[in-house]
């Protein structure tokens, strides 16, 4: 059996042809694993863990290829960063697929049992969705993830990743089809779109009836695409335009600590605060302590901001909608509680916001008030993630409020269904 | 104020600005709606519920207007039927809105905590879903329904019914107006599109970041009109292609009785049997008691089937995948439990399924393998219903896999958000 199709940028074969293959392809491997158990999962999780840690060597080089191309079209380093696999990085993909392969079984789950008046017994049980498409754009591990995460919830998986990755996903769904061969499990499993044709992802957006969900992680450009072309269900991950708010009643030793972890222990994950609120009362004693414990960190404010610390540099209205994912820090000065709900309501993308007081009453009107994802109390909006969740991994953090919110874990990759137990019941 | 802004099909009025308009009000109600009270949700169900009772003969009034113009177009009876509303049936609405009331609120229950080894609480609190599109065809009861489902959960609805029955919508929401008015909430939370013009339902369907989610309710054609035009999430019903199995190890007499009911008990609503499927083992025996059992209805089926019984008519391969609504009935021979398994894979609308079988082992095997929102062993298919599942009152049934499957009740129109509680905590 061939690994993996292979289709070049310019072939003629339709691509609708070659992603319905793929899609078909999934379908009957997907009923296949409907039957594995957990313990063959399992070792198709922890068999490809080891056929990664053999082959990255090979993964490197293939690597290599992908990043030397990627210098030659003069892409940021950044973006080059997220590309590079090395030794460590490898060594962790690895050991996320041993750690999936430890977490328990989502499937089978009885989420719920009721007994009718009738004697029906209906019980709500957990279930695999069916065929997954996954499209995300830079860093490789990713497919390795969502593979893994499919694969543990029944799931089988179409993955799209960036085409300056193709070298190396193809050697990542090698592996992880290494360990689906050792388990007794279709290598259809875990399939990649492997060529660089845009059209695949709109093949992939329409493929009703045969694609159960498509989830995309990526830039404003990729899901704005995905929700104009998906007829297929979605599961959407936005930006983190996420907020922390200190409040009159901070205590502001806790407030500083909080305010630049929530910033900058990494700031490049969707979790990170790129705004700060602060009420007009303490604004005065909290910024010059924030902005000389946050270092480099560019600060931007309106004039009431730079007038109390000259290092504010100026912000313009865009600023306090714009995920920087950078060293950036936005700074809103507001009259109270109030005003800070209203201008978080208007630039919150839904993701996570935080409130950092010590008044109960304002911690819990925020926590109740704003319609994000995850809302904190005296904590890092860094905390936002599958892991600090006690999830185990995560594909990704949703946005939408159907289905899954927050962090996408495998229990967010399930469905169900309900069965009805009866002895011959009809309905009057 | 004006109970419902009104627009003729041949207004000039851009039909986009009116539906912007609708949806804008809906999230500002929204806002007070979500600070509302149990309380206050419920008694504005219940003094909507003394409007309808009250007003009955208004609304009888404007039903007949809708349905004089639906009798001169030369619709079919069973579409009259539908949307015609007389004393009987408005109590019925009545009825059903304080039904609701009495219903827990589905709002602001802890789903989940979850105490993390740094100290974080992480309690995963039900919330409401935001403002919601329904989109229905025929009879007017679901309009309010409808509306009351969603105002109980915390959401605001704007409501399009089918365009026959806007005089019997516009008495209807005026009615569910007064009880939100009587309450102390915005009549906006509660709206209709007041126009039959076709492209409101496309642009409500395009409202990204106002509407939250449009439910349709109706045939395919509405179905695929919402999957292609849809950017905003949505929750599909499809049609209820529902099969019943009869396998060998049966204890005939219940199939007997199971089928008919699943069949005749009502022929027009989704769980109804469309399909019988039955082992080979059994036919010659089953099938002559269930067609003198099932009277009048008409059965179908293949040459085999026939020469059992001469009662049977010719099946298409056409029949098998047909949700009839009628007092039809397919008829489908099949080897054993594998070949049932394929066939209703094949054919199934992923609705409702059921066996009836004394064997364990093969109704496991069933409800394990059939992949559709409720399967049942031992009991009649109609039991697929919100009410007969202790939900209360339903929306429809969801015939997707992502959100809500199966019957959607108030739990279902709920979304839920993470509430991170901390004393300082920061991500290492």
């Amino acid at each position: 059996m061939t690994a993996v199709a292979t289709l070049a940028s310019n072939d003629t074969v339709d691509i609708n042809a070659y992603v319905e293959d793929l899609a078909r392809r999934s379908v009957a491997a997907g009923r296949q694993l409907a039957a594995a158990s957990t313990d063959q999962k399992n070792m198709a999780l922890t068999k490809a863990a080891e056929a990664l840690r053999a082959n990255s060597a090979r993964l490197i080089d293939a690597n290599t290829i992908d990043v030397e191309s990627v210098k030659k079209a003069g892409k940021p380093d950044s973006f080059i960063d997220r590309l590079v696999l090395n030794e460590e990085r490898i060594s962790g993909i690895a050991d996320a697929l041993d750690q999936i392969a430890a977490l328990p079984d989502p499937v089978g789950r009885v989420l719920n049992t009721v007994e009718r008046p009738n004697g029906l017994k209906i019980e709500r049980v957990a279930t695999r969705l069916g065929v997954i498409g996954m499209i995300y754009e830079s860093r490789p591990n990713v497919g390795a993830d969502a593979g893994a995460l499919c694969l543990k919830s029944g799931n089988t998986v179409i993955l799209r990743g960036g085409s300056e990755s193709l070298n190396s996903t193809r050697v990542i769904v090698e592996c992880l089809g290494e360990g689906l061969k050792a388990a007794g499990l279709p290598q259809d499993c875990i399939q990649m779109i492997d060529t660089p044709n845009r059209e695949a992802v709109k093949a992939l957006l329409t493929a009703v009836g045969l694609v159960d969900l498509v989830i995309p992680r990526g830039g404003k450009g990729l899901v704005s695409l995905v929700r104009d072309q998906a007829r297929v269900p979605t599961l959407l991950h936005l930006d983190g335009n996420c907020h922390t708010y200190v409040h009159a009643a901070a205590d502001l030793g806790k407030a500083v600590s909080i305010l630049t972890n929530a910033k900058l222990r990494r700031t490049g994950i969707c979790g990170a605060t790129e705004s700060l609120v602060v009420d007009r009362a303490v604004a005065k004693d909290f910024l010059p302590r924030a902005i000389e414990a946050l270092g480099d960190c560019e600060v931007r404010g309106e004039a009431e901001a730079q007038a109390i610390d000259s290092r504010i540099k100026p912000a313009s209205a865009e600023d306090f909608a714009t995920e920087y994912l950078d060293a950036i820090l936005s700074v809103k000065i507001v009259d109270d509680l109030d005003e800070a709900l209203t201008h978080v309501a208007q630039h919150s993308s839904a993701h996570t916001e935080a409130i950092v007081t010590e008044d109960q009453d304002a911690a819990d009107a925020f926590l109740t008030t704003i319609d994000s994802a995850v809302v904190m109390h005296n904590a890092s909006t860094q905390f936002s993630d599958g892991g600090e969740f006690g999830m185990g991994a995560e594909i990704g953090i949703a946005t939408g409020k159907m289905h899954a919110r927050g962090p996408v874990g495998l229990e967010q990759l399930t469905s169900f269904k309900y069965r009805v137990l009866g002895n011959g019941q009809t309905r009057p």
